[in-house]
């Protein structure tokens, strides 16, 4: 059985995840991080695309001592699994998400993914081949599901979540609108990639609730059955 | 005095204003449609830049007949003063903006337009010449006080607010946030432009109010110090 996903973004005023360059900035604040927080430790797996991993670095751990000690007592890792989606194996050896704090990692190739990297990756972590020329991500959840994950978090970037959407994979989502203006045709958002161009392709929502933290507003929507945009 | 600026807009959930070929979406309902209405009618002048105009031709008019009648009783025209942004007078001369319903127009040129189209506009509309190779929001905007507009509604694209933001010129912004997803990373959001680099750069927003909608969630924010913006 295919995980439920749950994506959680930040995005300013005007829907931007990031400036121009790429560059992460503060778009909220402590108790929304505190959110997130809660939410990546009650996830079984925490999934990030490879763009995020080079632009960002993150390690993608749960940060609050007392989440993780929770975690530890229900018998878990104290981090949820760490899925970095890298069609071509470029994730560097260093990455923090690779050595910061314990529990698995599992790297997601395709089938064009150089097998010394392969192999070199898997030092630290697990890798799963789904797809030929990128990351076949219903295959991938598919994989997921086998091995017992069924509550993922994805938290970007937008190719992945794109992906991810036009998939049928995604069930909710998490953003924060935080109370700042980023600007710029360039900057993303968070679902990037081709974008719909008709009506019939839009994904559509239900918005479950709204609920403002700090400066900004949370918005939780739910996908409207998801898996019918599945081809 | 400088007129106060609304900014009102309709985005996906994930932040887009229209498809990324730029044909603009159904992202609201019918009583987003009356909200924006009843706003417009409340509005001195209803901006926005060439862009929309050529992408869309709106006439910008307020739609409802007892608002139209409210403003007539007010001794207003039906319709608010139609002000399109264009540097270059681009604006086709059949534009449904400078046709359809009574009341004033403006167009606001640089000195690069070409005369013979200032010429040609002067019959539909009045042609303000700020700026000089585009047009100068802060020179526009004294203009308009000069003519007794209090109060500006703009309606898009995202080059004009990015100006505007830019410049220091907006006191609000309302974002009504649609159940759908757009996605694509060259689909356009409400505020493109360049974009900011430095957090220092950022607009500092205001969360005023939100209310839910239909289906989506309507923002009202307030620009926090705008005319700190000023250059």
């Amino acid at each position: 059985m295919r995980p439920c996903v749950v994506v959680n973004v930040a995005m300013s005023a005007d829907g931007k995840i990031s400036t121009r360059e790429r560059r992460q900035v503060k778009i909220s604040g402590a108790l929304d991080f505190q959110r997130v927080d809660r939410l990546k430790a009650g996830s079984d797996a925490v999934m990030v695309g490879i763009g995020t991993v080079l632009a960002d670095d993150p390690s993608l751990t749960v940060k609050s001592e007392e989440y993780r000690v929770n975690r530890r007592h229900q018998g878990f890792d104290e981090h949820p699994v760490r899925i970095v989606v890298d069609s071509n194996a470029r994730i560097p050896p260093a990455a923090s998400v690779l050595h910061k704090g314990e529990g698995k990692r599992i790297v997601a190739v395709s089938g064009r993914a150089d097998p010394r990297k392969i192999a070199a990756l898997q030092k630290n972590a697990t890798v799963i081949t789904a797809g030929e020329n990128e990351v076949d991500l219903v295959v991938l959840m598919d994989k997921l599901g086998e091995m017992g994950i069924r509550r993922v978090m994805v938290e970007g970037g937008g190719t992945l979540i794109a992906g991810l959407i036009n998939a049928g994979l995604v069930n909710e989502i998490y953003t924060f609108i935080g109370n700042i203006i980023i600007g710029g045709k360039d900057s993303p958002t968070f679902v990037d990639g081709e974008g719909y161009i008709m009506e019939s392709a839009f994904s559509r929502l239900t918005l479950l609730e709204t609920q403002r933290i700090e400066n900004g507003v949370l918005l939780h929507w739910a996908v409207q059955n998801p898996e019918e945009k599945k081809d």
